[in-house]
């Protein structure tokens, strides 16, 4: 497969209702929360992309810009956006979906890096 | 769109870690957890495919093929298989995918069905 | 012990009360939560009635016969209803309990199969 | 019913197995999982004698005389020990059923004292 | 350090929000969450005062002073308060405050008591 | 107050321990679970500061400097660190304390930017 081929192949989407167990006091989802699917969406997306032992290293900056009503479904969307040696980036976006319309708007954006590991903790090609 | 566009259009994913809190004591994914995941996919793709108030009647046989060991991905699709007046079901696949290869396989099958229902509880039509 | 007494003394209950961190946007009990709760203890009542390691191979049709509202009370029943050679068959039966009166009425039912499997993941007979 | 068949009605049960997302670091049942689910067994119970309102006032000392190893399927019984004017107590016990054996012992004990209140806050009798 | 110096460096906070994910159906928090809370914060100040292995063996009595709304924040502090030779008392105290006020009062008091073990489940001075 | 009063008043800390239930497959620490504790703690100390409504707007950088074992303590400090007209900054760290020794490391550090808005979502104060 080609560069962008692996890319796409490991392009990485989790669907979820905002259900209460997910949400805060005013009745949106909780940014935690938020902020944990996008780390699992995102180490997801690093591992199918490079099939190696991948450790979250940082996070940039991530933009909430709408917040998340209960009732409501959401996307995420993990896509490798970058790749270094022994690094990559992914890109995460969250989407909202209305259940019972077709609205469907961008809601929260970030990008993740990780480092590829062999068994002994050390540095290896992420290649 | 044609039935078969939106069947495509609310074709619905959700990839998952097999981290130690989704786990029994034989280090697999708990059967009760993958159905959980299941019924949220199922649900989210007939809501998704209607855009109405989706309520789950039953699921058929749901066949646990493959134990899906701890430290692999899932993936669960949710395909919409079959559309009546009042009623849909939607197809549930879940495959595993080890982290640190390519290998990828079927792991549980299952058929959920749900009703169209409006405000006041009285089916309607999910077209 | 014989067989029925077997099958009376591996009988299993579960009560859960349905709060917030249970429910759906309806403000019913999400049925992926039901079926994760009624794996559990169809499991238990496997082992607790072959005292070997069982592992679940499907489950039946589970019909959802009413919506558990929040703020009931639910017991869910595990009953041993079928002995195969190296299977068994859990028949599972929720029921909701309104908390301030007595009315109780049975909402799901449901049927698992399990094998019993040795420590090599060969198949033993459950008796 | 007569206090005593109500007491027996209401006696209300919780089977659980002990999966790693219940466990501490000793790989043992974690003390606080344990006394969560004592309250919501006891909660229950003294809302099925009851059928009102009831709040948690206390628990009383409660000893774990066992842990509680993961693998392990464990028993909460709830029972009304004692009843007041708009108080009643409920004894809550744990037991661990190993899972390949028919090894039964209890390990934690506890009792706690909860209020029947009407819907503007006041003691009402638990009668 | 002195004892007083180990008691004050072992004091340990959770401050938690109060979201639906942790309430009943009245919606203050559920009893048992508080009590999980309050075992896990009573065992991290064992741990820290003594750096070795802390077992829970008893919680004294507990009393729930006033119930916790949702959309509140929660503050838990454990302090220990008796040192035995081989085992050690932990209180806990949850503390309320309004979100949008600087009212803050006292909810729950409790007492727990630990023993340090060895790495052969012998008891060992906590000192 | 002056403001470095109520910045010292609104310090809030969470200490938690690295149990199975929030940890990935390497035995650590889960990132994602970091950050859904990170995200809490700082919208509990911008909400202490403010005592107003706060929306979480963003996360700058957050560096996973090193892994948090299993079987560790962890105790996340969440300070306001900028004042702005209607926003302010929250630091998190994070750090870890193994239990059974004096070591303590700064583990992962983040800053989370807050708005406060009043009753019809417009952007008011933070002081």
């Amino acid at each position: 497969m080609t560069i962008d081929e692996r890319i796409k192949a490991s392009e990485t989407r989790i669907f979820k209702a905002v259900f209460p167990n997910t949400t805060n006091h005013y009745d949106t989802l909780f940014g935690g929360t938020a902020m944990h699917l996008m780390d699992e969406v995102a180490f997801i997306t690093a591992t199918r992309f490079t099939r190696k032992r991948m450790v979250t290293v940082s996070s940039d900056r991530i933009d909430f810009t709408r917040p998340i009503p209960a009732g409501t479904i959401i996307e995420l969307i993990g896509t490798v956006s970058h790749i270094g040696n022994t690094s990559l980036k992914v890109q995460v976006e969250i989407y909202i979906e209305e259940m019972y319309s077709f609205n469907r708007e961008k809601a929260i954006t970030g990008t993740f890096t990780f480092v590829a590991i062999d068994e002994h903790k050390q540095k290896v090609s992420v290649l």
